[in-house]
């Protein structure tokens, strides 16, 4: 197990990554709470989706001797709304819910997000406690206090920053994740290797055949390093004003497909996946990386794909992320690569390098084969 | 004009009550933002309700070079819910609110909540700026970052710590105000001078005409006092864990009032002069106060009177208290008068102890005369 601290202004607090959590939550619960003075209310919460709660309820339940009260959420991104929100808060309510009740956000990032937001707003704020489910969770959506929901607007338009007073990313929890949701989640991994941790990267190179078997060792040394790397960007940054903005490299045209698609065609870390090309190529025309720089973090990439080809206007593709709520007024600020394990923030990408970038990406995503062969370079450029 | 600072862990400014502030709103926080090293964005919205809007926009809109976005609520407690949240916020990502748009809540203590929670919750949190124009609003909601909506289930159990840039409390503006309004929002200076300020409370007693005739330095006086009150107490205790309690005397019973009238029948300032009634007899009871200092309170309340009449049964009444979120577990907490200009909390208070001051309440609300005759005691005990 490694433990992950983080300490921003508002909060501090440890992550936990791991196997065997799952099986010790009241206990670990109880003793995070003692050492705050306080005890495990009577009122515990467990927000969860049906599906998850169907294979793993058993386990969770066994290290409990007082039983939670089950809040279910419907899966998939349209139930993350104010909608769902509102129905959380009244059956909380309803059952009795106070001031000290608790709640576990038990699954990926759509029930993190969605009840990361009940608890920051019931009764203006109440405790909680994350346990991703998903690896895009455990890496990702879980650091970092971000919690929210969407408007038919856009995406996470309407949220809090909301820190848990723990995080317990189990990886037994990924032996039932569709493999497709392992691979997309993993360029999240790839994004935090690329833009502060060359030791992660490196070790992604030559591990990702045991890495993609879900072998326990080698995915906890990738997900606790890219917990370390959020942490230790968000500690520093934590409301987004200067350094947490690297982590948006591949995310500007990532963001962009998954609007233009109406995020039903990719998966968000695949959609990742596409913007991270974008972005070594703009990298490597602004010689912020090398050419063999860029050679080497491309086979990276391919490394856990295949990406899911895509067909798209890549006028279409700038001109939604000029909407993108990262950008402020009218400057287009972007994510680069720098060598390797280091990236910059740029304000002055014009519509024109970027559209070049994404007709380069949609090039190579129009013409995708099922499997990408990779020739991964031996020496680390 | 007065100033009154707040300072909490999580924030830092200043509360404007006087008059004029409406014709120079711009100008002021154009320098607000400035010593914050920002300037007043592009997108700035108002929210207010329509029949508010109607009587001050003009004003308000002339000291504006910079046209604000008009968001409306409709006036009454049944539209601060979360479906008029959703509203206001789809209204303001269509308008093209973005992180630095800045919100103005205009109008009474529901427009503040609501406005409040829409800033806390958009983008994951947007500045904002109150403009109360009630009495209530001015002294008590739009102090302290306490803001949200209500759930069927029960008033204000949504909600956030949220708050403004800064507050500009215009006494002006009461002079629209209905009568009633203006004498319910009065009973929480009553409150605020017998909790912690008798030279408010000595100042009510003997301005009471001058007040409810709404002699501007006189308001202004009262005004002020009262959220120099209830900022300090703020101040030391921001998320209500202790001190923050006290601001709640007369609200045990209040709250239960409102609760089983359905919040109809009464405005909640006069349920807290109800409540403050059986507050008072507690104190008598227990000696927190002796006669003399019972009889004399009892007057300034009828002072601001006369209160509705209710018929209520007051089991029902105590029933509904045991509801409040304010107790934890079973303790039943109250918060008792202590002399002049002092209070204290208590957690002893047994159901029969409440349910006799319900009754002493309750006897006086049915036989209440529409005037009572008051002897303000001249020698202040
Ligand atoms: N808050 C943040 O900082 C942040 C960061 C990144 C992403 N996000 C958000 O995260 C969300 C995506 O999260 P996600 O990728 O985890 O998607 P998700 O929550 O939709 O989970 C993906 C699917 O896997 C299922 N699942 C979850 N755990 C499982 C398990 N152990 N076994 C089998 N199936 C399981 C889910 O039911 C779902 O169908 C998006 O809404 C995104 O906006 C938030
Ligand atoms: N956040 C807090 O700490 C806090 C504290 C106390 C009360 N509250 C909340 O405040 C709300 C009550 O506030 P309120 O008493 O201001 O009620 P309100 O907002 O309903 O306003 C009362 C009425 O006066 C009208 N009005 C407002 N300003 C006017 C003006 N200048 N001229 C003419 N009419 C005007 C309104 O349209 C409304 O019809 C409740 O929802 C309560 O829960 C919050
Ligand atoms: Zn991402
Ligand atoms: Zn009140």
């Amino acid at each position: 197990m490694q433990i992950v601290k983080v300490q921003t202004p508002s909060a501090q607090y440890q992550i936990f990554a791991g196997t065997g959590l799952i099986d010790t939550l009241e206990a670990r619960m109880t003793r995070i709470l003692a050492a705050l003075g306080r005890k495990l209310p009577k009122r515990l919460f467990i927000l969860t989706s049906p599906e998850i709660w169907d294979l793993w309820s058993k386990r969770i339940l066994s290290s409990f001797t007082n039983t939670p009260t089950i809040l279910l959420l419907p899966a998939g991104e349209r139930h993350k709304n104010l909608r769902s929100v509102e129905k959380l808060l009244r059956e909380m309510a309803k059952a009795g819910g106070d001031r000290s009740s608790i709640l576990i956000a038990f699954g990926g990032g759509i029930v993190g997000d969605v009840g990361g937001f009940v608890a920051s707003s019931f009764m203006r704020g109440i405790d909680f406690f994350q346990v991703p489910s998903t690896f895009l969770s455990q890496v990702d959506s879980s650091v970092g206090g971000k919690v929210g929901v969407n408007l038919p607007e856009g995406k996470n338009l309407v949220g809090a920053f909301h820190h848990p007073l723990a995080v317990f990313a189990d990886m037994e929890l990924l032996n039932t994740l569709p493999d497709r949701e392992l691979r997309a989640g993993l360029f999240e991994s790839v994004k935090a290797g690329m833009i502060r941790d060359r030791a992660l990267l490196r070790f992604m190179e030559e591990n990702s055949a045991r890495i993609l078997g879900r072998d326990t060792a080698s995915l906890e040394k990738v997900i606790a390093a890219s917990i370390r790397m959020k942490a230790d960007v968000v500690s520093k940054d934590e409301r987004e004003n200067g350094l947490r903005m690297i982590l948006n490299l591949g995310h500007t045209l990532g963001h962009a497909i998954e609007s233009v698609t109406g995020y039903r065609k990719l998966l968000h870390g695949e959609a990742v996946g596409w913007g991270i090309i974008a972005a070594l190529h703009l990298g490597r025309k602004r010689r912020t990386i090398s050419e063999a720089q860029f050679d080497r973090l491309m086979g990276l990439v391919y490394l856990y794909g295949p990406l899911p080809a895509l067909k798209l206007n890549p006028q279409r593709l700038v001109d939604a992320s000029a909407k993108d709520k990262k950008h402020r007024g009218d400057v287009r600020r972007f994510i680069l690569p720098v060598g390797i394990g280091d990236a910059t923030v740029v304000e002055d990408v014009t519509t024109d390098e970027l559209l070049e970038a994404a007709r380069y990406m949609l090039a190579l995503a129009k013409a995708l084969p099922e499997q990408v062969e990779v020739k991964v370079l031996a020496a680390h450029g």
